[in-house]
């Protein structure tokens, strides 16, 4: 059994990646970490888990992290980047949720996140964790950035295209769309119910801080600097990202078999057949994204519509998935998971 | 392998099974019928389970159900009534998710259902499949009458009082609150989302379908007939039932205690500590019942609180639970998802 | 035109205030304070406002309230009982829509809200603001006590049955759902889209704040106490509140001619026709109860079905209803906005 | 005072008319027809409109509307275009809210619509209702094609723009995202509250019926055919439509000051100071259009956001604009509701 801890479990990432490991077969949580409320049952938190997780918020400074096989930080961007180099140099392998370590460009990441990086060389030996593009590297990576959840949907919508080059790299525009729990739990007036149901918005369109990571992982499929216009939006729902993704056209291809292929093997990317639209509730509580692609009128946009649950393929199953990989086991093992419609 | 037949999988009863059936480890779907769809993909009527179930809807006049070991009516109430006998007949074990069974009163039945009942003979032959009142029943039974929703959270909110006999039985109270998709996947204005979202409303006051099946299960436990006030609503979410219900104290007793006892053993229903308020979500997707249990300021009116989710313990989990138990399963089987929060 | 000012106008009483007032025909607001916003462009915090109120928040150190012919508080429980008394001994009329004047009874009212009362001598002269109960009280009124949206929707259900006597008055029961809205513009978890959306649950069963004030007017109703089982829920809808009140028959009477007659000459409650069911969006944005009766099976128990919009009819719309019978206007001026369905 | 006749008015765009005409003061609603309605109160199926409109639903055969002065169509497509003809030459003025004449190429809507056109000859003479654009063609129309939904939030965000030619006419985005109520008031499994809710899709991505009327608008501000990809969206709220758009900028400009400038004397268009994100409950049950104009990075991709509430703005509301245009009213009478927040 594979020893787990969790640094900061009281977010919504948190219960999330209680609820995909509590009955994940080859795991043990050996400790769950939370500064405020240390002692406290975590099913008493969050009562889905009651009778499933017996299980106490243990003060972070008491905790033995280091005698983990791996610890997931799901705390908030700059704790990682504190904390994680201490277990790491113990052998410890380490999962990050949050941003810490997922912009290679130092200076660039400090500019959006707004406070110097304190553990700058872990940077460079990180690796990104979206397993459709970095399997490889994850298998063996001691230490995984993984990706937001804008840009796992992003980048696996834009990602055969870039990699093929078969689109205008410079005007590529991203419009998401996101579930209110991508805001997190935190106590705010902009996230209330009040506020939030029945009302949709843009926000953060001068710049949120996912772009950076989008036009980093979208170049690097590319090859070069690519051009990318993101804009998110709140939507009325609690889970649920969906992407809708514009790109011109530069050389012609039978786009749908681009992506067909470009997935076939994949898991958990789920291509549709050509015409369909995909909605975010068939992907509600499982670790897959779907994709359809279209061509309107056959003009020179291609839109590209990618779905996922923000918390599971966008935070905690896919970092399970990294986990599986990054452990040898088989990639699905406690994912499977069957989305709950209606 | 438990062959396992569907008679009316395009509901959200239906598609509920296919989520669970799908993953069951000790079944086989054999075969899914729908008329209107016959020769569709299932998997294209609901896309949660593309990748899981490669099954397309059959004609239900070529299906070969009587191969199956069971089968599950997800019809509308009076199909199974016509259909059912015929594969008893040949030995096949029948659950039915309709009304057709549910009431001994054949003559009530038909008052409140607006029909003729085509098969009496089988209602006295038919176990009503609330595991918690009648497990042993279930174990042999040849056909179990899945119960409603509203019944299954009123019945476990009361029985644990009215078997002890602890509250006036003439003037219970249950006022339900229902997510909208009890009402099923029919196409009707009332449950349109720009009908029913934003809103909320009670229906059916004079008296709802529901009303005699709990009636007689609640004069079963009590040993003589009681009266009761059914009051459902209608609240804007999709899946979950609330019911607040209201007795009369007739003798005194640590009722938290005899709920804790009632259902000590019962791997479905979860009694929660004093002074708690279960939320509808902390049950969503699973087969758990939580129930708290009030006393308002020391006073004569005892105030029970249950939730299930209509779709799971109210439906397509209950009718699972009834599988596994007439197979001499472990009752937990194919049951263990945990309940997704938020 | 009556000078208007308002004390604390960041909340949701406090917006619904100024969609209301901002197109009063016989009202001018002179001035709205927020301690924490001061200097704010009200229109800038509430966009529906903007260009229809050149506003901004004053310093409540700084504002001429003594200049107002009628001072609003909207403000937590608390702030009215401190600041009102010099604004009333200057000749300023008084509307508090918190509860520091609703409760005649100090002590209790300081048991429930947990603090000293600091102007207990201005209880005696508060009236309470229900004009259904106490309309000639208000006309003269210098201080108006503006009931709760709990209190509002549960007296105007009883009443017609408690001044006349027609049904047991030691076991009533009233279950109420509230849209979320009702637990104000605070960052809480609790109440955050995330968590209240796509849920129901009861709250404050052992005892909510609404109940002392629901039994008083009750016991006032009935001409001695009564007995009340008060529970309140949460439903995910922006506002209105759904009162399912249930009261044990004790002499027969033609009910639904009693409620008729009871509010044939109120303009803000509509008795629906008999067999009716009334939802919250009827009376959304809109200062109307609407309510039904049934008795259901023709049995012992007698349903009351109230609707309100916990932001009008129980908050703000209510206010502005005494405003005009404090002010002798015609009692609907400003409040005939038709219900927003959908 | 104006006599008006409504054609259907049993759907969402007939019951908003009915909320905004009944508290017109220039008004008087004489007739209002339907099918399968006939004899029916109003009030009864539209229970907001209880007390407030005396009216019952007209058989269309019976109905007198050639003595109205402007009678409303609010009907299915392809009704107007059949009946409109007789009540035109009979000198009755009409506001058409479907899209019977809003194509000038009739071969084109006959293509999209898939039908023949009745009365194609009234295609030249009917007036494109959009008055920020066509207000003087308004003042004297006989009929007049009130614009779809999308149309108006689209073409009131790009105007300015094209007008002026500032951006690249051949690959405009219009992302666009409605709430469930533009689907309209028909029983249909697509939009029930349990397949919309908690859900977010793209639809009709290859084509949907407002394209062509988006792109002759589009076109005839920018004096040339323009290359439009629109993509609608459905989104779990009632009311409300958010589109973004995206253009590439060609020509340099204060863009701020272009928006604030073009719409600085219209009552219904609300340009938001810059870096501003428009909720849709800001204009939630109002006539207003907000808009707000960003350049993200200062790079060459321009964005707009524009809210409007789909059946004010987008139809019902316009459409008394127009009346109020065509005959010589204030264009604001009747329309000055403030927005709903929350």
């Amino acid at each position: 059994m594979i020893r787990v801890g969790i640094v900061g479990g009281t977010g919504y990432t948190g219960v999330e990646l209680l609820r995909l490991l509590a009955r994940h077969p080859e795991v043990q949580i050996a400790s769950i970490t939370s500064r405020g409320d240390a002692g406290t049952d975590v099913a008493q938190m969050f009562p889905n888990l009651r009778g499933r997780l017996r299980l106490r918020f243990e003060d972070p400074a008491k905790a033995n992290l280091k005698s983990c096989d791996i610890v997931f930080f799901a705390t908030p961007n700059g704790v990682a980047m504190e904390q994680a180099p201490a277990l790491l140099d113990a052998g410890v392998r380490i999962i990050d949720l949050a941003a810490d370590y997922r912009i290679r460009d130092v200076a660039d990441w400090s500019r959006w996140y707004g406070m110097q990086h304190a553990s700058p060389d872990w940077v460079d030996r990180a690796v990104y964790g979206l397993p459709e593009m970095n399997r490889a590297a994850i298998r063996n990576a001691r230490l995984v950035a993984n990706p937001g959840c804008y840009p796992t949907a992003v980048q696996l919508g834009f990602m055969p295209l870039l990699e093929r080059g078969l689109v205008d790299l410079d005007h590529l525009v991203a419009d998401a769309k996101s579930g209110v729990s991508g805001a997190g739990r935190k106590a705010e007036v902009a996230t209330l119910f009040a506020e939030a149901s029945d009302n949709f918005k843009a926000y953060a369109v001068p710049g949120h801080r996912h772009l950076p990571e989008i036009r980093q992982g979208l170049s690097a499929m590319a090859g070069r600097p690519v051009g990318l216009t993101f804009v998110p939006h709140l939507t009325p729902m609690i889970r649920g990202i969906h992407a809708t993704l514009y790109a011109r056209i530069r050389a012609e291809a039978d786009f749908q078999a681009v992506f067909a292929e470009r997935y076939r093997d994949e898991p958990f990317v789920d291509v549709l057949p050509a015409g369909s639209h995909p909605d975010t509730r068939s992907v509600r509580a499982a670790n897959t994204c779907r994709l359809a692609v279209h061509r309107p009128q056959d003009g020179e946009i291609l839109v590209v519509l990618a779905v996922i649950d923000n918390l599971v393929k966008g935070a905690a199953g896919q970092a399970v998935q990294n986990l599986n990989i990054m452990f040898g086991l088989p990639e699905t093992v406690g994912l499977q998971q069957i989305a709950v419609l209606p």
